[in-house]
């Protein structure tokens, strides 16, 4: 079942430690299959250098039940299954604890976009959650904390789609992208992103986002209607 | 004698250069064997791309005396034994000038938790030693260095096994586990919270510890009674 | 046609990653046949992995129009083509969003001579562009590009040839040479002495420009009339 | 002629990329066979994948005139001969750009023992020259780069065998050995130190050097007459 998925999404898992966004098996990626309305992701725990494509586990897009899989699915899935829900076209999202993107969500502090780098990617600031209350970590926590990132993106006013990105308050960065390798792609440029604002910042305290003019320019001649990047 | 346990330690040691935690042979990693009282080390200055198997060492918990091995043991080794000593429930234990805690025992400030990373191996702030007064260098020092991370250990008032590190002012970091492949663990998640933390207070001078409700969350769904992380 | 410099200006473009100059496909190498007054360039979103020498796209140093190719070239060689006709010394150009040369690019600050390093290939302070007005952005942006590059060279009052290389503010570092290769070699330096000023900067706040006398004899023992380095 | 020597001084210098001491050339080693009054020392601007051992330059210590080899030797071997000349005891020198033992001689900043990693290899602060007079920089400047490190390491008292490196002002390290691959090793801990030190400084501004007593204890228990260290 869903062959060609999982191949997606083992192959878009092991670009995490190829592009060294995770140490051992801190990170997660998952695709979907919105006609059959199932998930399919990473296994909790599970090395990536032992891991199988048959090693992917599928769940329910709505129950989150495993469907078929050996294996616990990663942790993480109540989260991954919150971000399908709310965000319709989205089709892959990654969980890592890449370096610099957790140094910000640590900080409890946003990402302004403040060059080019990150206006070919982002539509604007990638936000930073609230701190999750006491009941919603002591709750169903994983549920939650999809929750929290629904209601930032939503606060921010911006789809989903133009800013693909969340730092959790304290935890780390969740991307995603039309697929799973989309999702690690813009998970790639968040920590490029991260890392490059931080001395930014040292250089120039109190930086604040690039002209409007120059981030609609890099962000639209990429995704925009009129795009006229690539081949 | 030992050779699972040799082997294991060799293996252990060799983890070092593969994770980057060591220059040279700056690094040692032990296991110990509780029902005979053995403790398995690496040799004192010997480079880990010539080491095999058979040069771990093989001491005595308690006299510290070489019961097997044609090399000395690592300089350090009277600081593991110490540890054994002390941590009942420890199997392995590593010590290394990893850079960036090295970076933090030297400035002398402990490790705050400041984020999940840091939550999910070790439950609250990993403690950085005293200066070591100078009758302990002049004396037993790589004894006296032991001596000195128990009692830090013990004012920190958890248990050793909660919080499986601690740095040494003005040296660098030991940490331990179940076993030496797990002691290695470790040191790499301690390694990758030091980075995580200097930059984390960069961005936000002053960022205290998390909240301890998601410090219980992370830490207890992992190492807890009802830990429901990996397979 | 044009075998020899689609060959080059290929090995150039291989030379970004492995360098790590680059992340995916963000950075582009051209060269040029000043004769026949064509220009052969990286083809635009095509992966370093996956590229060939006939995928260099052949465009007219004039009009700009592909002379020869069946892909789109790099978007940006606009911006190259005003480099060359402004700089006619120049063989090749190459842009890239290396990490340093970008954290000063996206702060909007010049990378003053701070050391040897820098002295052995750049004749002074390597300049930042002032911000694009928004006409500029809004009408032939990547001309335009070209042409903030070139204003701001001439106001420095040197030769393109002696500092050869512009951060487009907010943007990235533009770097050119005496061919492709010799313009990545640049590129290389550039990020190298990027990163080595920020932390300078960080040890002694107010750092200022060196001695002239050592910027002079470091650059023209390489450079000059009576260079005496190298075989 | 020197064969053996050749071969250890060409090895020696392939260590530097090994270490990621170097881009590109930037980076020299030499030995020397005091008998004859002898330094073998690598080519200027020989890219190390195409160097072989008989490409290394014989030149004699007192007139550095070329005794040996078809290539111009180093332009800084007439700073390694001063070297020679002065510290009876060495057998090697090197020269490197590495990043941060450069980023602290561009600062002009001596790397205090703020740990037991410097004092492992280092019995003391490692100095930085003072900045060289005009005459010096336009008169026979690579003679004269020797004569300030040996100025610099005369005023601070200390034997060149116990604190084998200088850091130039406004260049970048000079460092040395019993042989060249000891020579190589220092300028790696060198590079090590620098990195944490930079850090150690951002953690805890007015960090002043390590207690005395745990200086001369790690010094002296690799290096003293006592040494218990190694094999």
């Amino acid at each position: 079942m869903l062959q060609k998925l999982k191949q997606q999404v083992f192959e878009a898992n092991l670009l995490l430690p190829a592009h060294k966004l995770v140490t051992f098996t801190w990170g997660n990626v998952s695709g979907i299959d919105r006609e059959r309305g199932l998930v399919v992701i990473k296994p909790s725990g599970v090395d990536y250098k032992d891991m199988q494509p048959e090693d992917m586990v599928v769940v329910d897009l709505q129950t989150g039940k495993v469907v078929e899989g050996d294996k616990k699915p990663s942790s993480d899935t109540a989260t991954h299954l919150v971000l399908y829900r709310a965000f319709e076209h989205i089709g892959g999202v990654v969980h890592t604890h890449s370096r610099h993107a957790t140094i910000w969500a640590q900080a409890g502090q946003p990402l302004k976009a403040l060059g080019t780098t990150h206006a070919d990617y982002f539509y604007g600031t990638i936000p930073c959650t609230r701190l999750m209350r006491d009941e919603e970590i002591n709750g169903q926590y994983e549920h939650e904390t999809g929750n929290v990132i629904v209601e930032t993106v939503n606060q921010q006013g911006i789809s989903a789609k133009d800013i693909p990105a969340v730092l959790v308050n304290g935890h780390g960065p969740f991307a995603w992208g039309t697929d799973a390798d989309n999702a690690v792609h813009n998970a790639v440029v968040l920590e490029e992103i991260a890392y490059m604002n931080l001395f930014t910042r040292q250089l120039q305290p109190g930086v604040d986002s690039m002209q409007q003019t120059l981030l609609d320019k890099h962000f639209l001649r990429k995704h925009g209607a009129n795009a006229y990047y690539g081949q």
